[in-house]
């Protein structure tokens, strides 16, 4: 029997809405909308703040009611996003800086949402830990600082500055046979934790996000919800308690990579004629970056000239064109790049950081290595 | 602040009882039985057979009732212990003999204690899978056959021959903040299987018995009662459903390794004695096994001529006397053989296809490995 | 500092060429070169003779001679090609089935380019074992069954029907700060092996051939020869023995993934024109499989239309217009399906597996699994 | 064919000289041979310098000449040796401060053996990383900063502080078929390091030792000398340069434990004896250590009626008279720590840390783990 029979995978996660060009990330969601706008006087119900400080992009998007999340296209709340275009490049100076910006910005996003110092906290590693690009979960938990035994068994000996946590890798529908709702809706039930911290490895909509982005929001975990989708979600409304999920893209499809690839090559080809003499792309003089080639607004007719009836097809047709050619070949593999140990491990410890200093007042950037192994 | 205020260890189960030498295995403890009551007559309340076949020694024990627990010293219920002293030699084709072995002897307990062959199944990997020799469990559930989303999500594909299979690693509390026994009664609560089988890395009463014997008994868990111990036991009286557990020695403390050797020491110069004149050990044709040696009757003077005041006491009172030395010196280390990768590897391949095709009518040892990875 | 600084990779295998579109694969290159000549002739001084037999299509190519050689573009030399399309979907049985085929023609292939049954044989797993896409060398060194040691040391105890296999995984440049070549070379002077099978991760030229090809040549392991480049060919030249590559592709990078989705997208299109009506692709009776949308042959008129100016370059122009844009944005990452860690696992074994069965007359597919860990 | 035929293991360096209870350390050979000579005058042709600081006691001894050598049973050298015997309980300050140490007395060792600062380096990890225990040298190997890659393909862009560094983990005989001198001596051919730092397990003369203790030694690699023992030891002698072993001591086998429990008992009782009063040996103000326990001049009387005719033997009669008995019982396991992953990665990382920091003056305990992951 084909092992295919055997796992519907679990990781629908990593590919719901696969017909979808809808991005799980507000940041990208905001600057949509923003576009088809087509003004610059913000979006109505959503507010936005973004400051770029050593190479890390933050921006906090607060959608503060429904018609700004019918505008986005994303659930009320408060989303926290870091982008760090270099962090691929593997720089351990760069990650503890991030590490540090993180720490604090997610403690800053923890008083914002009204989540206690003292309030008691569940980590969930959502993901397979035997499936490297899908196990940042489980790799985030297994290096969280865990308390909450202490405070039962010995409160006594729990130190100023700590708070109860506990963590779970409720691993996936394919290995465990049960919902990862199911096993985290039990643990709640039974543990009252007075919140949740999900970890969590997205499906990148576009390729230049793959392990350089980290969202946080408070709209919890909201599985796709396609036919014979039996799964709940993990959010406020279904646990009664507020469900905080950060997540990292890691995966990206093989049409995404296309479309993206052929939207840079059509933004390089308009700037190209734009700039009435071609350049040397090597350059490093006259080397674009990914934005500026990203915004680059393309004419019908250049559209047409250079990739034809392609050329024309909004971003959306494109996109669902180039799958509907792959799925059936089984070519639209979903694919990590090669370094993805090394990236999930970075990562990894990255975010598994920043929450052991955010959750106790006694750890810190300095201490925290002496806290976990 | 040094890790181990941060780590109560939850692996208790692999050092609970510490200043006890009453045995986990039932067989041990009807050994015992026996030479206290000093006739061949058998013990009240219990039921006994055993049988010797190709190197492996399998013994089915019956506790009736009360009398035979007080006797013996363990629970009424039905213990299943394999016996297979060569397993340490890695012999792969024994591997497989004892494999194909257990699987038909657990299929058969299963019969035994009742178990419907469509009752739907909770495996559950006790243990810690980042400390080798405590990650049997997990690595059971690891290659368990898991079906449950299967008959679920799309019973009219799953062929006849299996049956509902779930299967989680709780974690232990070191790792999670939680206990085993809150996150296992969690998931019953919620998913309601019929029946519990739980795999355990067992720390041994016996140097010989580490990676060489299987016991299987629907007992349930039963973690040390000590002093602060507010963990519940997993059994049929606490969780409602049969639980079965499948035990396997992986560790063993100095003291026990120091008791035995004493042991066998006097039992090979005893035998030494008895056989008037010296003979060489290392030779093959007058080589002992170990029951043999352990199975001396050794004269209180004797132990005294040989081992002066230590060698008059009981076994009960040198261990611990040996602890009591050891454990303030911080020497009384529990220790695994060198090998304990490839001997947890073994034992669990060994342990999950045996749970595999006893659980499946539709596996087989000759398709087992086609089901799993 | 950063990580890129200190480690110039060594994995130029992995992207060696990374301007061309030379294939690796001497299945490709004799299709291109047929495609050129534009008739069925065949090519002067190759023979090829292909079989399709249970999903497994198999080729021996033989480049004859100089002129074979140029006309491919590749070494003359023998090359066994399999080319198995259902691999990723993870099916135990055709594993099983690709395994046992693997084996016989591997040891076919040995027969023909002279390899004596007694030879002594050194296995080279090439890649770096940390980084899992890489790791299919080390892997299969640490499933080959290795015997050198016994003939040297206790000759007598071996039985009829093994051969002496020693194996090393000599890591990568980043990892040992030494060539690969300086370490195979050394060890080669100092044990003296017969031949040379050396097992390498390629960078695939094709998006399809990822985990569902394997390639064995007698050519050895010839790194690019890029400026800069002192490492040395491993093959009977420099070496002075046979050096038998096994080649599996495991990674692609993003221009070749978006190249070979535009050439899709265009085979689709044309099809779909060619049909006069259109058919929806999902449908399982009207599925094209890759091969038939590969060999569409697309008029200038056509592609202009569908793709403009993109749709008219020749594919090496194509892929290059893909590589110039994306890399200087840092957007042509090299990726590897999401299941990395199954498929290096799977076709690891698979290759292992094979070996071993080639290389001793007394390991057989039933037997093998005893044999080696 | 039973697994045990195939792989006459390669870990002699773990269990050679299985017979004697000659130390591998020079701090205990050093005691013993001034224990024999029965005053404090010291021992002709050695210097001996120690101090204890912060728990860690560091030794110096120089065997100056063969006198010393005959005297002591090792081979003239200069021997550094830390002891941390709270190593064990994982506290992670405790490690940071000998890591620091390490290093410290690291780079003092290698000026006092006459090692250059700009000495090309090899650093060789002896031992399985299959099998933890034993994975210690290859663990730091990985986690060594190599460099001489860089000096050889980019010597303008290496900065100052930094030299040649290359590393090999050789593998061991049952995994490659080839001896670990074999493929060290012809990798010392072909690139020509200035010195070799050989990182290796050790199997301990006494429990507590094990974890505890880092050995720095000139005098090589010199595996057991037995019968049929063809391998080459790895010294000045053999390869021309010097040869600097970093020893460390991981597993014990159940003798050695036995022996040490039984003197441990002897040593309390006759304490007990001698103190008049028995007293609680769990007191902590009572709590003896280990070096005092050991230290108990036990008397032949007490020795005779304490433990009768096996407490009267010599320390050496007495470990092989138990070692006499259960080996050929298939008892004398060798074991090591439950912990065994924790500690092999904590002390791994506490010496290629150390090394990183005394081979590069550019490498500092505050940026190493910037340098390498």
């Amino acid at each position: 029997m084909a092992s295919e029979d055997w796992q519907p995978q679990d990781e629908q996660r990593l590919d719901s809405g696969a017909f979808s060009i809808r991005t799980d990330l507000a940041r990208e969601a905001h600057d949509m909308a923003v576009q088809d706008r087509g003004d610059d006087a913000g979006v109505p119900g959503v507010r936005m703040d973004e400051y770029e400080e050593n190479g890390i992009t933050t921006s906090w998007i607060r959608i503060e009611d429904d018609r700004g999340a019918q505008e986005i296209g994303k659930q009320a709340g408060l989303y926290l996003t870091l982008e760090i275009p270099s962090l691929r490049r593997q720089d351990s100076e760069l990650q503890q800086r991030v590490a540090d910006h993180f720490s604090r910005e997610f403690q800053n996003y923890l008083q914002q949402v009204g989540v206690d110092v003292n309030a008691k906290v569940l980590i969930v590693g959502l993901g397979n830990k035997n499936v490297t690009p899908d196990a940042l979960g489980p790799f985030v938990v297994k290096h969280t600082l865990v308390t909450r035994h202490l405070f039962q068994l010995m409160p006594e000996r729990v130190e100023e500055g700590y708070r109860p946590v506990s963590a779970i890798s409720p691993g996936v529908l394919g290995t465990t046979g049960m919902e990862t709702s199911e096993i985290v809706f039990a643990v709640v039930e039974k543990t009252k934790p007075d919140v949740i911290i999900a970890i969590d490895a997205l499906a990148s909509r576009a390729l230049s996000r793959v392990y350089t982005t980290i969202q946080v929001a408070d709209t919890g975990i909201n599985p796709g919800s396609g036919v014979g989708n039996k799964r709940k979600a993990l959010n406020r409304e279904t646990l009664g308690i507020p469900v905080i999920a950060i997540g990292i893209p890691t995966v990206v499809d093989a049409a995404t990579i296309a479309h993206d690839s052929i939207d840079f090559v059509l933004g390089h080809l308009n700037r190209e004629m734009n700039q009435q003499q071609p350049t040397n792309p090597l350059d490093p003089l006259n080397r674009p970056d990914v934005k500026e080639i990203q915004s680059q607004q393309i004419s019908p007719e250049t559209g047409q000239k250079m990739m034809g009836i392609v050329g024309q097809l909004e971003p959306r047709e494109k996109k669902q064109l180039i799958r509907e050619v792959l799925e059936p070949l089984g070519q639209n593999l979903i694919v990590t790049p090669k370094e993805v140990d090394a990236f999930v491990g970075d990562m990894g410890k990255l975010v598994a950081d920043g929450i052991n200093c955010a959750l106790h007042q006694a750890v810190t950037p300095e201490n925290v290595s002496s806290h976990v192994n």
